[in-house]
């Protein structure tokens, strides 16, 4: 490869750089002296406009990374007894190397979910066991949006998540590492899919949409944050310099970056799939509704591309893979791909 | 005050922005795709380049924040049965909001230090009760270098520290938020009063020398790091887009830019407390070793000064106030202050 | 009922009381003062006799409880970010609140078995993952002995396990809170299904068969043990009055009590098995191989011989039940049981 | 020593045996089959008993041991990011091997307190830095009632403690290993030192005033005791055979047991103390106002005592050693071991 450097690869979105826009508001907030750990204007302005973005009550935290937003906003609802109900294949059961277990304490129940998402009627045969000693307590129902597996939940369906949670006395949790992907692809608001669907805490992704680090964690029921400004600093995500994280919010939810960059790669998502869907040795094995297409892709093929391109193999048993496009994949890129694929499977 | 988002105020070295060389070099680095994790060019050579300053087997670890990597490093080092010996006034002991304890399990045992630093002979009486399962058993002594009283411990004094802690079984850490400093006062190369000082841990902090976010975990007993991977990542300190630390790191420890930045910030504590020192109603607290000046300055002038300029009041009953310089506080900031103490205190 | 204070239901064998030697040993041990905290003589007798049991090389603490004794057994041999595998159907994943995960910070990895017993080719998958620091690294393996479904582990079993588990780098754990079942139903010695067949770590079960309180923690890897005495105390676990744990132990190894009242109480069991086995509406649903007897009893008698004997209900879905036998069960209780049964599904 | 088996020694109240009546209590309830963790007539009965004592709305529940209890009751009050204050001297600080740590992740802050008490005035400067998210937040006042030097908290002064507490956010536990002692002492009810006190939480001890093992955790603010059935249970302390320790409880709480055993013991301490006072070689360093006796022993001597009579050191460096009575000390324990201590120092 010539230019190895500036080639996409379709390993995963957090392979990409950062977006012009977002670099250019942390050179602009690389500005004098502010006070640190987020008492400065940059924070204050980010957490307005996070405000106009999921509703006015939301109380929102900065942290530097996904794992850390996914455990802190987890450990603000449980207690240590509780039981954390999830998809097997969300990123806190599988990719946080037992993060959420290590800091809250909780037991993680996970749910057979072949296309990454968990239903109403999954969760009712968990609760048997509520008010005996002996196990452990469910307590939250946490979904990823949009899912490992590329599919997105319909404010319908969280709205259900949801509601049913509240009347078990559990909390609706959203790993949004993704959620601007899914909100692009539902054609709503984030406020859709957060606050007026019943979610409880959420974390927001950042570093999957553009940005070069940094997620937030926001609360919708308020008094789950009560003490959260202590469970950040105390579980090691509360950053110094704070507005360097505020500033590429504030550019990202400006000027609708947010939705443009997940608009993009979504459709790029899609230009590949549609192609590699013409190819009748690849077979898609999953809805493509966000930036990931999952594909089974002969075995003896799958090192042969290997060679050009980075790309997980998501299940080794029936050669599935996982392709995945992000802010700035372009329409070469793919093209380029595709070309290469049909060579190869010919 | 006309333009204040630019004063430069001296309540901590964390807020002061980034320095120019490394804000270019994340600039530089946003090319292209490559592997997210570490897997990537940048990681490698800026692995190399500590090597070069701290030896060649050093183990390094690229985290998120300072906080973050005295907790992680301190957890490679113990077991929750084990205590941690610090100084009372360490970072660890008073500014983490317990993240130690609640990451690690330990008791931290901390010892009564006016200026900041701890003698052997402070220590030994701490292990008396070594052997008896009623107790905690001390297993790491942590110093801060510089301290946060802006004191500095000479390589002797850290080579009898390193000493004592093997000859029992223990293991020395040195939160190096601001090793650099020392490092900068000392005249030494940082394997002077690292490895060769006989530390085991070292957080190694960058936040505070003119980076944005990323400190360092490195281990000079690489059986310490054996695991350590696995403890960063449940410990929610892996960045996904770790190039952008990396290439700070490369910038920060190239061209001698982590000397310049901390001699700069050491001469501005100098030129400052030269200059107070001249004011009568002004009482120099601590040996001004480092980045930091401590001082009492009468209860009625504090209110006065801070309507102008943040700083941090230290110890409320004396009256005694912290002034910290960064790498880019000028001589101009300096006069311009000290004018207004004078015109304060007239 | 007439006498139900001494009646004898099938609920669990922790609902019957202590054997008469058990009680003898602790009123003969209430004699003077001795050392608190383990430094006595009746439990260097206890130990002793451990010792003559499972293997001469063997460490061994004793404990309050099962749950204690398991949690502290694998905290000994893991780290916070290893997994721990298990049937679904365990103890330490579905019975103890999640005593294991808030205590080790490790993650269970739970294997679907439907007789309580897991086999080498369902844990193979689960190592799929080992090295990737995005995942939990499974350290130990831990099997119930007898298993939650009155099934039994063979010697060749355990050693299968054994072997496979410390060709991977792991650890071998027994549940043994009906470990003197298991042994009573193989016909073997303690050693052959604990030392002999490769395991690392066991709790060794008191109150299930016999004694008022108290289990042990046996490791048969001395390296392990070495710190425990410390992790026995800050696990809450040291007993002040020790001797009275220490009695009950010399009781119940001495004279085969540990092995007559086993024999005892599984011999009830497959007398109870026997007899309903012959009743048509009842199914048993489990091998019979301990103390436990698993049956598929028609929902609409299950309330009636409840009204009369306590017993739990399994699997609510098939209307599964189970009824435990212990070391005080006459053949008495089950004849009038057995004799209800057939009265109510007439 | 003849009879070293039965000879008492001054070392600890727990290395006394059981009381009689304990004893006999133990006994009469090995009585067939109850239902086992607590649902059974002998722990209605005792906690019933506890109500009459303490107030008819306090939560009581028992756990296996004292650190057990005072561990669970402190996580009970506390969240992670909580400072727990207490004296240096506490159990709960130095001879707990850091459980209260690892199991709530709190900090503990100690109070120098040469006489085993703390004070208001000690507290206050601790509360400086709440509000300030760098800084562990004060939860709970922790105090041990008898002291570990053998002193007592009066009424007032828990009083005083309580309403500091409860105005400033902040809970009052006690850890009552020895609240017997202390009630016999002050010659109140428990109710005068607990509930009508202002108490929160309270470890009330067994095992130190004559019982085999069982303490309570005592609530006296319900809402506190929400969830600790599943804290007591995750944090391996519900006992299988709970009627065991409720059958003690019932004997220690029924005809003024429990004060007869502490003021026997209490008497013992004033006439050892008592007698050594007339010794001009050893001086009485604490108020002996409960089970203890603190005295500085001239260093030559504590070693020929020891061949005798085991106890231990206190303070190596001025030579000072505890001596504890129990409930089954003898005047003719005391005056034998005055006798030796006569003819050693002559």
């Amino acid at each position: 490869m010539k230019k190895p450097k500036t080639s996409r690869s379709f390993a995963s979105d957090n392979n990409a750089g950062v977006h012009a826009d977002v670099l250019k508001a942390i050179a602009a907030a690389n500005d004098g002296h502010v006070v640190a750990y987020g008492d400065d204007p940059y924070t204050a302005r980010a957490v307005k406009l996070f405000r106009e973005h999921v509703g006015k009550d939301a109380e929102v935290y900065f942290v530097f990374g996904g794992t850390g937003a996914n455990v802190l906003g987890l450990k603000a609802g449980t207690e240590a007894h509780n039981a954390i109900i999830c998809a097997q294949t969300a990123h806190i059961n599988v990719d946080e190397c037992g993060a959420p277990e290590k800091f809250t304490g909780c037991k993680l129940l996970p749910i057979n979910s072949p296309d990454g998402k968990i239903r109403v009627d999954q969760i009712k045969p968990l609760l048997h066991e509520v008010g005996f000693e002996h196990h452990v307590q469910p307590r939250v129902i946490s979904v990823s949006q949009a899912t490992e597996m590329g599919t997105v939940y319909t404010p319908r369906e969280l709205l259900a998540l949801g509601k049913f949670a509240h009347d078990n006395d559990m909390l609706l949790h959203v790993d949004g590492a993704r959620i601007a992907n899914a909100a692009a692809s539902l054609k709503v608001k984030l406020k859709d899919i957060t606050k007026d669907a019943g979610v409880d805490i959420l974390s927001f992704g950042g570093a999957k949409n553009g940005m070069m680090y940094g997620e937030a964690v926001v609360f919708f029921d308020r008094s789950l944050a009560k003490n959260f400004k202590y469970t950040r600093k105390q579980g090691t995500h509360l950053p110094s310099k704070m507005r360097f994280i505020s500033a590429q919010f504030e550019a990202l939810l400006s000027n609708n970056l947010w939705r443009q960059n997940a608009l993009h790669a979504n459709a790029m998502a899609q230009l590949l799939a549609g192609e590699l869907k013409k190819i009748p040795q690849i077979k898609i094995t999953q809805k493509v509704e966000s930036n990931g297409v999952f594909a089974i892709v002969p075995q003896k093929y799958v090192a042969l591309l290997q060679k050009h391109y980075f790309f997980y193999v998501w299940n080794e048993e029936i050669s599935e893979v996982r392709f995945m496009t992000s802010f700035d994949t372009t329409e070469e890129d793919i093209s380029a791909f595709v070309a290469l694929v049909r060579k190869t499977v010919k």
